[in-house]
């Protein structure tokens, strides 16, 4: 099925990122729960220990750490045991591969709606 | 507890923005997957029916369906049912607060890198 809309298009920028990345599955995911962003931007501020964690997010240890752990897995957050504390501070992901895929996503979605605006305006001419 | 490393810090900017927001739980959540990342990819390039999708990604109607479906109440992918046959497109979100989102993060971690350089540099001086 063709229609006048299908030229090879700039998602070929997307094209090669898009798929099998576990960077961005982890990173995507990890972003994805408001507690997990909280906890991002309350590392931000300064280190915290999951107890102060819990305490601020009003959470129980178990429920923090869980959130620990995946923002761990996508490395935004690292830890660090220290005696019997554990402490948690922003991670080394600069969320760079992710800035680039929305804004190749942001080109490609313009790109389209561009085209869309030709074809509408050829069909107009032909009539 | 408190460190040289607390003063009030630019994560204000991700403050306001970072807990409650439904539209960046189901985006990021929508983005975290390669396949999904894929048929959006596949959709910058021309609208498809879940059967030709289903086809392109050698995955079962029912599989593409609930990817679909996620990417379509993330407002990611609209579709629309043409007789027998259900189209998708590209849908509205154009990734804005995303993107802000992402931004407004890597200047945090910036922020917290340069405090932390200045810190280690203070304490140099200090010796």
């Amino acid at each position: 099925m063709t229609s006048g809309l299908t030229p090879p298009a700039a998602g070929a920028i997307l094209n090669h990122m898009v798929q099998y990345s576990p960077e961005l599955d982890s990173a995507f995911g990890a972003l994805a729960d408001p507690t997990r962003r909280g906890i991002l931007e309350r590392l931000g501020r300064s280190d915290a220990a999951i107890s102060e964690l819990a305490e601020e997010f009003e959470m129980t240890l178990t429920g923090v750490k869980k959130h620990v752990s995946v923002l761990e897995a996508a490395a935004l957050v690292t830890t660090e045991k220290i005696g019997r504390v554990r402490r948690c501070r922003l991670g080394p992901l600069l969320l760079d591969h992710e800035a680039a895929w929305i804004a190749a996503y942001r080109r490609m979605l313009e790109d389209r709606l561009n085209r869309l605006g030709d074809f509408l305006e050829r069909t107009k001419e032909d009539q």
